[in-house]
């Protein structure tokens, strides 16, 4: 493609609300123009690089058996509601009203519009399991856009669903899918992670997210510096401590601790590091009162304690309810004497040593608490947020943190919308069972930034091979040397004859902005035509590692073909 | 592809109403679901054939040089009202509101976004011309969806948008899409004509649109038996009749009509027939009452009307405006005695030999009228809707109609959105002109449909090779047969390491249902694998033709390179 007239318009300066390194270099090297906040063009530049990402999707989906088809983005309202989302996603789902006034959603994923589409047209497990997918705008109408690509109102995602008559095949479908994904990032160039997540309010069961690691990120990753473990923050756990094998307790004893409200400050003045307190939290659950303890310095992992305690939805109690069943202020109050209410503690309690904790009476503290001796604990649970050090659940290394962009996400739905929308298949004995379902998304227009942001330096983008617009940039130096132009065309020809795709720089300007705009756009293989034409000698550079060489036209065409081939 | 996990649920019966073939066809050979009132999900078969359409459509386009890009759905309302289309679109303009209360559209089309870019994208004449299109799906909430995907409300497009300095440039870009637009219909298996069609509100200058010839267009087209001349009816022209060397008429003369309403009433009364007639028609064009002549049988049409009279609107006089200019009922009424109200006269009126006329006296006509000697016309213009049957504008051969689906339209903009937008480059002399614009469309959804609407016959689809979801449908008679299934599964491997696509009926149907659906969805060539299976011969079934041969497994893979490369 000839550069005099391909829309790829530069810049130098970015507008102040660029916020992210992918959006300021997809802005400077011509590839996005913003339309509205969130809503973005995406140039001929992007556009290629979209294009070749999406044809690995589509390469590694239709090599497990996924079929490709293209639901439409107007939703009926009925769907919706149906499934209970036309509430509960609120101000994020686009809305409107056709010339009829008829309810419409504008689709921000699927799974209405595929389950009620294989509701009417799959009635036999004969047919099952079925996985289909497509590649398509979506619509969230995000309360606060940013980061170009990475969170925008208008994106282009693939989503596949797929439908089974048993665990054993929905298991299957979703392991190929996330083995398929992995392919597909790792031909992309990306670092990433697949990351336990948590399956929240979807009422689904196991899922993964695929996370680009960033420095951008809008999620925090824990993952193994030795292993595969690598989990949301949210989720992440650390190895259980292994219960020291016996402790003596000194004579549970009171102490004054008047104006302690916090663990520090029971810590100060009881002369006790924060992590020997315990950290008493009383939270509701179904109207229900319940005590969760924790080491000093620990702090509670509302989503864990939720799966852990099987609780859809979790409070913490006011101070009212605190002095009503503890007959105490929340910071003086522990679990002696507690014995109507449940208590749950954290699997780190298991190794405290030395043990204080609130005494139930306002501004009292108990010392030399004995685990089992002066308290029961209804369970251990995994309760805390881990941190950074902590050592990996599997038990080989330590946890690290990273943040991460969330590129792909595979996820178990069960029954979840089979069942709000009645879609219900035959099984062998002619019995009506709701089809157990899976989705699966890759945020494509994200895929593109999140590549940006691990591909780059000081100078502009660093394309990886295979998602690059073009493979090769080919600078004219001086388009008025008739030697340097003549030998330019002549390559532009014999390169783009092998299969590569050539960007050609033709423009009026000098080497200095051609070399300039090269490193910006960062395709892999720069080749600039200069004074050595005559001797049809040109100048090679590698965007990636800086090697630059000179090489003749044939030489250059095998190094070529081998540089993108090896 | 296995069909018995493939998502193409055939049916025997469609919904009433499916009101054309190519939507009865996609609904029956499970190609296609409506979600809503002209809203589809296009399911795996359609998905394959829109993307092999896709794939053509981007190879000639990239081979002229255009580039792709992707705009966004969501356009600002400012931009339609700075266009003045917020208001102009009406229902027809899909609107909504963003969480922050700010007006949007979901584009039919994407003038406004596209002239806004590159306003800030392109500066200088330098840069120019300008080439860029998309493949993306559009919105227009129709009033009356139906025909299937021929007039939907959500249907995918190609739109191509080109910007230029010159008319020169301007004109060399329209004619080279137009060339590109024949090469892709063409491959596409389509019988088409392009059309001359009305540039109508747009504001545009030339524009062809074209069509591809079907029973059930919505446009009529008329068309050369003879030659390449082909006008959608609205803008059709038929030959100037060459009028007598010379005339005489008798004594103008009164003849009372006294119950004469219509040119047929007083033909009969003036034992004339209707072609002697002058119909006499009294239009109002910026608020000045207008006559215009037509003979006794011929339709004014007004589209061609406006643009020989250079008007934009036009509307027939009521009773009381045509008394009070010509003293007469609008029966009786004609322009012999006229002289303060232009007259303008269509060019057959030239060739009458013998003239009658209302004589501005309700209830009278004139007979033994002279032109010239008795009246005198402003102006000869082309007014009337020509009928099949009347010579060819170019002098070969004769009209011909034929309905026709507008599958694509190229258009000369000119500057009607460069200026309403203030969209302007610097010329070579340092001056700020407005871009000179074209637009191209191709409804690749409704491609399909139309493809099919002229690839059919009783019993289903019969595909172009280019466009068939898959080359071959490969159908094992008894997958119980050990025979039968060994020899399938090898030639479904056999055939598709040839590079084939094929659609492999493993179900455990009866051969009748094979047969019958293997029709229905009517890939090019059909094999199925019955009982000489041990004998490793196959029956090859010909679609298109019916023909039908055996062959043994060697023959039948040079009979399929053959057939697909012929």
């Amino acid at each position: 493609m000839r550069q005099s007239t391909y829309l790829a318009p530069t810049m130098r300066d970015v507008p102040a609300d660029a916020d992210a390194i992918s959006h300021k270099l997809m802005l400077r090297a011509g590839m996005m123009r913003q339309i509205a906040s969130g809503v973005y063009a995406y140039l001929p530049l992007a556009k290629r690089s979209m294009a070749k990402i999406e044809t690995i999707i589509r390469e590694e989906l239709d090599a497990i058996g996924a079929q490709e088809l293209t639901l439409p983005a107007l939703h009926p309202a009925e769907l919706w509601q149906q499934s209970g989302r036309w509430e509960a996603m609120g101000d994020e789902l686009v809305r409107l009203k056709d010339r009829h006034n008829r309810d419409f959603a504008l689709g921000p994923t699927h799974e209405e519009v595929i389950t009620s589409l294989i509701k009417d047209g799959i009635a036999s497990y004969k047919k099952l399991p079925l996985n289909v997918y497509q590649i398509q705008t979506k619509f969230r109408d995000e309360r606060r856009p940013r980061f170009g690509l990475l969170r925008g109102r208008e994106f282009i995602m693939k989503d596949a669903y797929s439908f089974h008559d048993t665990e054993e095949s929905l298991n299957e479908t979703y392991w190929a899918m996330h083995k398929a994904y992995s392919r597909i990032f790792t031909r992309v160039g990306l670092t990433f992670r697949p990351v336990i997540a948590d399956s929240g309010a979807m009422g689904g069961k196991d899922t993964h997210e695929f996370m680009a690691l960033a420095s951008v990120g809008e999620d925090t990753v824990a993952y193994s510096d030795q292993s595969d473990y690598a989990a949301n923050l949210e989720m992440a756990s650390s190895a259980r401590p292994t219960p020291p094998a016996s402790q003596t307790h000194g004579q549970l004893e009171k102490q004054a601790t008047p104006d302690a409200k916090t663990v520090n400050d029971a810590a100060e003045q009881l002369g006790l590091e924060a992590d020997d307190i315990l950290k008493a939290l009383v939270v509701v659950i179904a109207e229900e009162v319940n005590l969760l303890l924790l080491r000093g310095n620990d702090e509670l992992n509302e989503v864990k304690a939720l799966h852990e305690l099987g609780a859809t939805s979790l409070r913490m109690a006011t101070e009212e309810e605190v002095l009503q069943a503890f007959g105490a202020t929340p910071g003086s109050i522990g679990p002696v004497g507690v014995s109507d209410i449940p208590i749950y503690a954290d699997y780190r309690i298991q190794a405290m040593d030395k043990i204080a904790c609130g005494a139930n009476e306002t501004g009292v503290h108990y010392v030399h608490v004995g685990p089992g001796r002066d308290y029961q604990v209804t369970a251990y649970k995994d309760l805390r947020t881990v941190q950074a050090g902590d050592p990996s659940p599997d038990g080989q290394g330590t946890l690290q943190f990273a943040e991460g962009i969330e590129i792909g996400q595979v996820f178990k739905l069960g029954t979840r919308y089979s069942e709000s929308l009645d879609a219900k298949f035959l099984d062998a004995n002619g019995k009506a069972q709701p089809f157990l379902m899976g989705c699966y998304g890759i945020g494509v227009s994200r895929t593109i930034a999140a590549v940006i942001e691990q591909h780059h330096d000081e100078n502009g983008i660093v394309w990886p091979n295979e998602v690059a617009p073009f493979h090769v940039h080919l600078l004219a130096l001086n388009v008025k040397n008739d030697e340097q132009k003549a030998l330019s065309e002549k390559l532009y020809e014999l390169i783009r004859s092998k299969g590569m795709d050539v960007l050609y720089d033709d423009r009026p300007e000098r080497a200095g902005v051609k070399f300039k705009d090269s490193d910006l756009i960062g395709l892999p293989v720069r080749i600039a035509v200069g004074k050595r034409a005559a001797e049809e000698i040109v100048e090679v550079k590698v965007r990636k590692t800086g090697e630059q060489l000179e090489l003749t036209v044939p030489e250059l065409a095998s190094w070529l073909s081998e540089f993108f081939t090896k």
